[in-house]
């Protein structure tokens, strides 16, 4: 259709669906360039903080070489949690009833204690606390991304991916950040110290303007469901994503976004029609250590050095 | 573990993980009790309402047979955008470049013209203008589950989901709600009337309270993400629901929370230990018809009534 | 490419690949036509016999329904096993050795006590005696559907799919009809009076012949492995199968012919370029039933009577 | 149950399905003994030849690190078909129309022109015409283990699994060998030259003392179907194989075999109940070269060493 829409973006126009932006204008705010002159969103599920693919995510932020992370409110609180106590491997048979009256609870093959996400509460109240606090007295407008990047800043330690999102300024997108243990917190929260607020309109404007003022994108995107789509709808704003891996198990045939093909983000925009996107059918916990390693680990001292040359 | 840690909630206390209300006490707002005394959430996923399903939930709400919905951004849109326009039938492997030249948009075999998000667009920007408006002048303040509550009353149309979840009061959690269509519109509109703020607190409130008070409670999710732990965390609230049943294509071998088989969820006390929780591995759109049919259409004109004599 | 082998079959002359019988002239033996003058191959795995759906398969077999069936060699014995003794319904997590040490083997959440073989056992020596006999005293020249053929006699029971077959004339395929406790049982025998041969080379010429001197063919196959691609291979041999409906669980990326679409059958000539197959993404044993009701049981006094008039 | 049924197998008693050899006497035929003790069974599917997993089996082969193989009809043929012309590298989503009148046929996302089949026949022909003269005039009773074995030696290429498997004297079963282009070239063949006999009741007795006689045993099975279960009924022949390693993509909630978890196999005795048996879910094209790498290939000069000394 032609576009009939026009949408005053930012002292842009915009012609919705088909994003042409009559006037590219870079936000000067909130846009450190990738060295590759490549804006790369990482997504990924819960489950893969809780494995091991939580290191090499970790390497990713700590010499950034990823640009944006989407991600899910347990691959926030489990990164934190790792830091505090550690997970163990079990295995995927283990009693439910069994584990529960032990106070363990399981994530596939691995257990968490019930004690770890008691630490966790110790750790997250007091900041709780402080972030109402400075939303009472200094009108701090919270939102999902600002507080992931508190969170990275006190916890203070490099095994945590978000610690080194927060040095190295990467922002962490988790809209439903309250579906999870932080929620907990903040629900049993709200009824000692009422008040906060976590606003998710601030960040779908953040997130988007990372995709609309890129220069080129692209999307590693490791399971399905809320990840998968906020970074591919992300980049719908650009009229699609230059370059874009899918990891996941997820099939077509039940029409769920998660199993779809790149193909269907073709069709609405989210990767750009003469890109070559790749799905790869397998779980991210056997393959993402192997690209890691042959990609940016590989080139790791080229990427670095470009990035320092920024 | 002994329960230390003990939480205030509303004049109650909780013991975190082993939660033990020691005094419970009914939220009087809020809280229609249902006519079996066991509180249904139904949670789904956004293809679900593309698809026919739609007209089965649409059935669920119309007859308050469900108390609580979550479903994703994508599952609240497209139900009001079917309103507007139809969504036509296609197939899996139509080209992505074809249809993007086409201006069409592919969900699974399911094709929804771009002329479609312009009419929606048209409907949605005035409610928008006016939500901001109501936020400085009444002080609203605006949750995904009071904005879709609105929606469902804009549209007055009684194919719509949300229209009934509106006349019968049933709560739609979206935590989400940015992620899609309706997360654009919000952006757009954000650069050409901004403030509005959407708070993902209150809802979380909201929607634990729901499990929380609630004599006995049943969960029905079809799908994975979001949607199916952020229904199965509400009821961890409560030490777990007492039924539940999954209908989902996810596999657990890649430790995902979807793919995780219910006894997963016991060991977190999401669903109690003496429950009989199901899991159905299939499509919904062939399973799910076929249930309501066999269980809340049979059942109608009891359950119809008992909901009457409330 | 040019037809360059020709190859004479039975006084045809066949170009293999691009299969053009030149002068077609049916085999008189051995070929029933189905009433609606398409020959109908159904095919199924194991598990289907082992759980309800063989009394969907049976229905279709009592009343001459379809016209060729290929299964596994399980598939073969459960239905006779069945008629000596019954199948349980367990759950898919009862413990391996637990269940060994009670002598109750699990098929899914089916289970079969060890007695039930040593029926079978007790039922089969004495026709595999039988059958030596024969080989030496009449020079019978034995093959998988021969032997089926004379056990769905010996069983002579109604509640059995072979009986069935056997009784209306329908040709029953299983090339690697030893893979399984019929296999265990030749094998033991083979000890005691030896010398049964099982030829598979007689069989493919009857399986094919089915395929190339019908009218029009219809493949359902439920499941993937042999089953799947035997028919579909027979069907090669006339240009490909006018209709095909697949019911399995399979996926494509593993590039295994179990979870290949109907189009990379199309490629080989095993589906014709013109037929509409289909394949349904779900386990059969929920579909199959429903199937089979709407259509055959639906249509069935037609279908039967137009067999009477044959 | 107690052991009620005694066969004597070779001057061996047996109890079937509890089985106790009473006596155990070493066949002196066929019965070269592996380096470790341990008698490696190794399955796979099809596909896996078709792919570059071919060129890791092979390695095992040329190696003699595996000592019995089963495979699919098409797991046979297309390693000679590639050492005849080339499987070229496609697209899954290339469409079976335009490929089938290209004459080219499609697996997964590999293609296969119709050349290379007929290439295959011109091969292939002469062979079945000195099979049918040596069964007519030596009495050569064949079986498709012999026929694999006469087709590695006459293929004469160090590309070929098969010739290795030859040269080492690995026997390799397909009890449904004539399911596929094989299949095919003996029926047109049996026109032209009839009377040929392979029977499945000979090597269903090799197979089956294979496991038997074993010291110990192990599977190594990728993909499902016939070549999974046919490995693991044999070890049932032992009470179970001491090790198993399972490769595949199927799910066991549809009850088949192929999906099923090794811990269905123990309730058998296919698999010993101390045994530690794995599961891989993955596509085997991605997880075999880095097994085979890690494992075989890692501890090569050693492996190869114990077997010279045999």
């Amino acid at each position: 259709r032609d576009c009939k829409k026009k949408i005053d973006l930012h002292g842009l126009l915009f012609c919705y669906l088909i994003l042409e932006p009559v006037q590219e204008e870079h936000e000067s705010c909130d846009s450190h360039t990738s060295a590759s002159g490549c804006t790369l969103f990482l997504g990924y599920t819960s489950n893969l903080i809780s494995s091991g693919v939580r290191e090499s995510i970790r390497y990713l932020a700590q010499h950034r070489m990823v640009d944006v992370i989407v991600t899910t409110a347990g691959g926030i609180e489990e990164d934190f949690i790792k830091c505090l106590a550690p997970t163990y491997l079990g295995e995927f048979s283990l009693k439910g009833k069994e584990l529960r009256q032990q106070g363990i609870n399981r994530i596939g093959n691995l257990l968490v204690p019930n004690d770890n996400y008691c630490k966790f509460e110790d750790w997250l109240m007091p900041i709780l606390d402080q972030m109402v606090l400075e939303q009472k007295t200094e009108g701090t407008h919270w939102t999902p991304s600002k507080m992931i990047h508190r969170l990275g800043k006190e916890i203070n330690n490099p095994d945590s991916v978000y610690y080194w999102a927060y040095k190295n300024d990467i922002p962490v997108f988790s809209p439903a950040l309250t579906d999870g243990s932080l929620g907990d917190m903040i629900y049993f929260h709200s009824y000692k110290n009422p008040g906060l607020v976590l606003d998710i309109v601030e960040d779908i404007r953040r997130l988007n303007s990372k995709a609309v003022f890129a220069k080129s994108t692209g999307m590693i995107i490791l399971g399905g469901g809320l990840v998968k789509h906020h970074i591919a709808n992300a980049n719908l704003m650009r009229n699609g994503a230059d370059f874009a891996v899918f990891v996941n198990t997820g099939q077509e045939f039940d029409g769920s976004d998660s199993g779809a093909r790149p193909d269907e983000a073709i069709s609405w925009g989210k990767i750009r029609m003469d890109a070559s996107p790749v799905k790869v059918y397998a779980d991210a916990s056997i393959v993402f250590p192997l690209l890691v390693a042959e990609t940016f680990a590989h080139n790791a001292n080229r990427l670095i050095k470009e990035k320092k040359s920024d």
